[in-house]
């Protein structure tokens, strides 16, 4: 360690995110990216805003963009927060609202980056097994904490947990936020948006990374109670007045317009997505049941670290994470039908050759 | 204070940026901004970009603008930093280069963000004030101290500190790191770049948002010794994996290979600067010699409170800050010949009406 860095440098443990490998004609299937591109619309809003008004400031409030998602889901734009990807929303929303004395309480098998965001804010947290099924069971939040997070869909397991269930675990909490973290929310899910207006601790977190299919463009966003998004405001306000450029704030504007091509692409990934299960069980695989853009899948025989090398060598890539209880697993985006199809071709190869 | 905050929030105190107003013809000359838009070949580059590509993430490391920094400056990509801004990188920054037991050191006036990320990520600093004549004396930074920064040439003074005194604060700190904030240097600076293959504890910090017209595009950098840059990608890979969207990468990329429009600017903007400083000198003002695209100036008559209300009312911003020692000045962006016109004729109905 340089005797110039920070003294919490050297402790950190960064999340290594997905490979994005430069190779042409990859089946990229790991990092759970929309099959479809983004709506006709989208680029065409970005395209009207690609002018010499790039060399002006965005507006640093965003407030086209607010009002745009405030109008999707029926809230008020003062209870929208809006980042640089939902990764920057969540880290915001680490060090703003979940460091407390108490321990931050997150699933062991979940988002890889929440327990780098505590090494990053010094945020104390106790994980918490999920069930022998990979299953959310509220009644284990039910502990003295200074914040809860997972994700609804849970990733990457795919597991969705009712909205009954989340409910429930707000409703035990109410000196401490809930965070829901929805990055997948729209292949299945119900949003917990919808009950916003009644728990002040409850704060949902979306992208548009996945189901309106712009990972490339980096738009992030939280609903919650003012006075979380206060929070949330301060924090970014300390950070970086200008998270969005103009062309991002443009595209994502327009992505919330066109619900038509939204509904289309999630109607295609979920039908895409039983059609995989089925072909994968027949194969020979345990699926989770899955309410994201991806299925979290195990072969009965073999490991799925072999799986992986060996659907690599033939040019197809997917997600496997060499962690306790999920070594076995492989968590594949939900890709095109010829996608998927050169996948389950492949596997075949794979365990009939 | 709500219950929900971390401790840190209510502590907050956060940036506030120049006011984007969305009134229409305003002579917007308040933060800085470039008037000649960007380069024709930035928006050729975002347009080759903008299609179903967007539906994937970007390059997580940003190798291609890594590559045309470091092909422009000279140095080895791996000494270079991107971020989502130059804020941003400044934040990464403090967190992770300028905390330590030791106060850091930066002038009295300078940019008011630096203590906001004082506040954020609770480094302790020790302010310098300036010269009476606004200068930074070197002599003044030989104390002990667990990292310097300063902009070069300063904001909002716009007074530029020659690179032999630059290099003399970094020679007499080999303990420390020194962060040269550079947003301004290309209006008539030398970079300290070519000087950190030199020194180990040199940081340079630049953003494209002046000189390369691209405030609403989000993209700053920073250049220094591999051990710092890796201090800084540890933190963002603990923040946000994706801090540049493809968009931004492509039309940064861009900016840095049309050297002759960027050239063309900057000229242009040094050109008006120099008339718009006889002018007001003409009308009773003293303008602090500038190097930057801004002039910092005071009437021997009027405060700058009055002056700068009185030109908002003839629908000219410029900025005007509340704070000891300064607050008779005024920061007037160097616009357009016809914005700085506008500027005069409106001071000249001011003091002869």
């Amino acid at each position: 360690m340089s005797k110039y860095w920070s003294s919490l440098v050297g402790e950190l443990k960064p999340y290594v995110p997905g490979e994005q490998p430069k190779m042409a004609n990859l089946v990229k299937l790991n990092t759970n990216e929309n099959p479809f591109g983004p709506s006709p619309k989208v680029i065409e809003a970005i395209q009207n805003e690609l002018d010499d008004s790039l060399r002006l400031y965005p507006d640093p409030e965003c407030q086209a963009l607010k009002d745009a998602i405030a109008g999707h889901y029926g809230v008020n734009s003062k209870q929208v927060f809006v980042g640089n990807g939902s990764d920057e929303v969540l880290a915001h929303i680490f060090q703003g609202l979940l460091k407390h004395d108490k321990p931050v309480l997150f699933p062991d098998i979940t988002y890889s980056f929440y327990p780098v965001y505590c090494g990053l804010y010094q945020v104390e947290s106790k994980v918490i097994p999920l069930t022998e099924s990979f299953e959310i069971n509220p009644e284990d939040y039910k502990q003295p904490n200074g914040g809860i997070i997972f994700p609804n869909p849970n990733a990457p397991t795919g597991r969705y947990l009712g909205l009954e269930h989340v409910e429930a675990i707000i409703e035990a909490n109410p000196d401490s936020v809930v965070v829901v973290d929805e990055a997948y929310v729209d292949f299945g899910g119900e949003t917990a948006i919808q009950l916003v207006d009644r728990y002040p601790n409850l704060l949902v977190c979306q992208t548009l990374s996945k189901a309106r299919s712009l990972a490339g463009l980096r738009v992030g966003f939280a609903v919650g109670n003012e006075e979380l998004i206060e929070a949330l405001n301060r924090v970014k306000d300390s950070f970086n007045s200008y998270p969005l450029d103009r062309l991002a704030i443009a595209g994502a504007v327009a992505a919330f317009e066109d619900r038509e091509w939204f509904e289309h692409c999630c109607n295609g990934v979920i039908r895409e997505r039983e059609r995989l299960t089925e072909k994968l069980e027949a194969k020979g695989f345990e699926v989770l049941p899955s309410r994201a853009n991806f299925v979290f899948a195990r072969h009965r025989q073999k490991p799925g670290a072999d799986i992986a090398a060996m659907l690599r060598d033939k040019g197809i890539i997917v997600r496997h994470f060499n962690k306790p209880r999920i070594s076995d697993f492989l968590r594949i985006t939900i890709g095109t039908p010829g996608q998927n199809n050169a996948l389950l071709k492949a596997i075949g190869d794979v365990f009939f050759r």
